[in-house]
């Protein structure tokens, strides 16, 4: 092929050029940053965002949430993945854009504790299976007091990114998807009123392992108490011959309900039961601190304000500024409370903005957060993991740049040989949530990893190479709950190193480790005891001899001193 | 504040909240993702994104670039940051949105080798500029031919992501801001026929270091030779008084002049000068690959081909087809070679898909990549870090994903004690590289500082701790040139983890660690015989006493005898 090399542009040449790149074709290309980086990954990432996405739906209609996640093989490095809620469905009108726009939903622009807050994820993981399979996602929704489901096949138009919508009827609802279990059998299916299932054909690949679709499901159903999760697997039997054979009617297969059972209904459901059917409280949407907000963004929030005057949008559209306090601050920076705040000059907003900074306000609202709670940690620890210890701490809530957070540790220590998965040389194995959701990959750019390393855990009894985690049978969740967890890429898998947050978790851990060091230490003096009982039991009979010959026992009267001996020895021991 | 949690929500409820989130009110909120986390990165990343946009413009006009940075703080935290060339210039109708638009350029939708690539950089820092300070960018650009410059200053309608025009001026153009050595003064100033400078008002942080301005501007002169770069930072010496009033009128300032030059006149301009005037060979664009696209990209290409059949489309929008390996294509896929290309059905793409990737096909052409050069990153090297050795080497191209890409390493090697900035006792420095931009942050998370630690140093001669950089006082630049650099975030500062990718940089580090043991080697060895030397040039007087016994010489003859054997002393040690 012939050298091809540019020639030289000009100012003229270069404009016709220029183009505007639609923001999905820009993901498209970038689909690393969003989660999508390799076929192993893009399986973790869709499960996770429709999860994610099914929880929220569920808590914010106040249902108890019942998901279910299918993973089904249909060919080589080919898998048609499917999660069902019980939520309160979908609209009709509002399924495309959800399920194939980027950057469109209901979290963005509102300050509320919740586990998406983007409104990428589920429409990027649409997008790689377009990508990747040319399959369309399909939606299967209902909501309450219609009498059927819509069900919708529909693909993005990177270019534009707007949906295409290749497919649309109305189905009789089956929420069959959710088999639950009565006692200890699998038979009933729960009939809820309204749900939704969303599908979609990837090229993925599925691992099991720390970083795999299990692992995840293992620690979802732990931090999320209320949870019941349905979960089956079901790969290829024989990778030639079928393989490429699915792959050539893989899209249709999912339409037809009886064909895909046959091969899946040999799989049986794995279930992580719920503790207990309480929802947690319903977080509230606070307004943003003014302490928290640049002076740009104070003057695009005053230009957007519906208040009539300067006064009346500062106590309005922040939280924690009264009509008094927004007074004082037009007073201190010399602006006319009552002028229009669209007609805030740039320099008098200036002035507004040195005056808010200068003035002292309470601290953000922190009732909007929804911890989890210490409780509702043990409960879920104890559901998941087998161990000896357990103990959690939910710190009150804190501020970092104007938005509330809050830091929760959860510690199972099991004994040795008690639990296989925790080794006794091996690392502590560390559980990282935010807002609910467990976070798997980039440990290492994580703020809660560097607070762990961060903590002396010698001072509570474990051991700890110079500047890394902590070594021992143990399991170390942390969550943290905030209106706006600051992600380090867009595919949510580490929480960016504020100070603050590394000092919050820092206390909490070291609560915790506390707790664990009076935990160890009375097992360490029982084991002391222990040590000494058995060594003294050992000359009981040799004393008793001694006894017997010095005052000149019967054999009789040596098995009594023996045995009185032996009760004394179990008193004192039961005493220490 | 009286509780304010959230009530169930209904489908119908929800749908009303559902929103489109302007990538601009994106990455806004998430400006972390683009490089703004905290006022000294913003500082750094404005500079990079203003100094690679005026590299790529120069050189894909022909120009051999002259670049100035001008950073003046006008108050507390706060700065003005100015980047002019001598480039093209930008027509006025493209200014709003090059400027003003996120997802906007020329750059994105080509497969070719630029510093830029996502249309995002210059916009973000306009609107980081914009949010913390409220200023407006200020663009002052001429092209060829026009007789006056445009003076625009434009801000982001975040809301729309679209452009807010709040000046349009025409002027006349004075290209002051050149200052060129001319035999070792800094008097003339160029007149360039064209040009752009871009001026934004930012919250900002000047901090020297390893990851400040001054470092990326240096190690920037290294990878560019052709450039001639202009630096000089106007810090405010007062910081009470001064600092306020500043802030006032700090958006006005930048426009007159007079005012602002009347302070940042005293302070000198550093110039890093070129070498020479030979710009890069400008590096052509290429087609994709067929075995670098996925399925559904596939099937989107030949929706979108102007071609009129299969046949045609595949050979002409595919790099590495030709017209007669295209029919053979279409009879192993059983698909009608001339059938039209957009009416290709779901079914029929998968075949085509499937004979693409059994069909051998050439890599792509790999002369599309421009590198620096040997002979380059020498120069670039001796001209701005004093050392002993210098070597590079330049790997012939090779292909990750259907992309090319081109590994290059340049190492410098100092003798104890000659540079003080580079210890022999600490590791040594790492200068990474994409398409000529350095890379300052996140380092550990970069394919380049993966190879780095995984090449086994010791067998080179220089110390290494397990796993980790190798310790000396050396510099090694690596350089990768692509047409598609895969950063792992939107701020572009670490390459990811591609196996082949990391084996090229492996690869070019070996060879140039072999040359550097040979080096070390050398020195090992003058270094032996200089010490047998001063070793026996000790006893030289001792064996003419000696000799002066035993053949009973006069003093004169010792004197000779000393002078004799010192001199063959010399003449084995030259021969060594």
């Amino acid at each position: 092929m012939a050298k091809k090399k540019g020639k030289a542009e000009t100012a003229e040449s270069m404009a016709q050029k220029q183009r505007e790149i639609s923001v999905s074709e820009f993901f498209l290309k970038n689909r690393h940053l969003l989660g999508f980086d390799n076929p192993r990954k893009a399986l973790l990432t869709t499960v996770k965002e429709a999860v994610d996405n099914a929880l929220d739906a569920c808590e914010e209609a106040g249902i108890v949430p019942e998901v279910s996640v299918d993973i089904q093989q249909v060919g080589n490095n080919r898998f048609v993945v499917s999660i069902a809620d019980n939520g309160p469905g979908v609209v009709r009108a509002q399924i495309p854009r959800i399920f194939a726009k980027l950057l469109y939903g209901s979290k963005f622009h509102r300050l509320r504790m919740s586990r998406g807050q983007q409104g990428i994820g589920i429409s990027a993981a649409g997008m790689y299976g377009q990508l990747t399979t040319g399959c369309a996602t399909r939606i299967l929704s209902k909501t309450k007091g219609k009498k059927n489901a819509h069900l919708i096949d529909v693909q993005i138009d990177t270019k534009k990114n707007k949906p295409t919508i290749l497919k649309d009827e109305e189905l009789e609802w089956c929420p069959e998807f959710y088999p639950t279990k009565s006692d200890g059998k699998q038979s009933k299916t729960v009939k809820s009123v309204s749900g939704t299932c969303v599908s979609i054909e990837m090229e993925a690949s599925y691992v099991r392992g720390r970083l795999s679709v299990d692992e995840y499901l293992k620690q979802c159903a732990v931090v999320n108490p209320h949870l019941q999760l349905h979960y089956r697997v079901a790969l290829a039997k024989a990778k030639a011959g079928n393989g490429q054979q699915a792959i050539g009617n893989g899209a249709e297969k999912k339409g037809e309900k009886g064909a895909e059972e046959g091969a899946a209904n040999e799989i049986p459901w794995i279930t992580f039961f719920r503790v207990n059917k309480e929802l947690p409280e319903a977080p509230g949407e606070i307004k943003p601190h003014p302490h928290g907000v640049e002076l740009g963004l104070l003057m695009q929030m005053l230009k957007d304000s519906t208040a009539r005057t300067i006064r009346s949008a500062l106590a309005q559209d922040f939280s924690r500024v009264s009509s008094a306090t927004a007074l004082k601050i037009c007073e201190t920076a010399g602006v006319s409370p009552k002028a229009r705040p669209a007609s805030i000059a740039h320099r008098e907003s200036e002035s507004l903005f040195k005056a808010i900074s200068e003035t002292k306000l309470m601290r953000p609202p922190t009732d909007c957060l929804s911890p989890i709670g210490e409780d509702q940690i043990i409960a879920g620890l104890k559901k998941e993991i087998t161990a000896d210890f357990f103990t959690a701490v939910t710190r009150p809530p804190t501020v970092y740049r104007g938005n509330p957070f809050q830091i929760e540790v959860g510690i199972a220590y099991a004994k040795p040989g008690e639990n296989e998965d925790l080794g006794a040389e091996d690392p502590v194995r560390v559980m990282r949530c935010a807002n609910r959701v467990p976070l798997l990959h980039m440990g290492g750019a994580c703020a809660i990893s560097k607070a762990i390393s961060g903590v002396n855990w010698k001072t509570y009894g474990l051991s700890q190479p110079r500047g890394s985690q902590p070594v021992g049978p143990m399991v170390v969740m942390v969550h943290m709950a905030s209106v706006w967890v600051p992600f380090t890429s867009e595919s949510k898998e580490a929480i960016a190193h504020y100070p603050e947050i590394i000092k919050e978790i820092s206390f909490c851990l070291q609560e915790c480790g506390r707790r664990l060091s009076v935990y160890l230490k009375k097992k360490k003096r029982l084991m002391e005891v222990e040590r000494k009982r058995d060594y003294m039991a050992m000359y009981i009979p040799h004393m008793a001899l001694g006894l017997k010959e010095i005052l000149d026992l019967s054999d009789k009267q040596e098995k009594t001193v023996i045995k009185s001996l032996n009760k004394m020895l179990e008193k004192t021991h039961l005493e220490a």
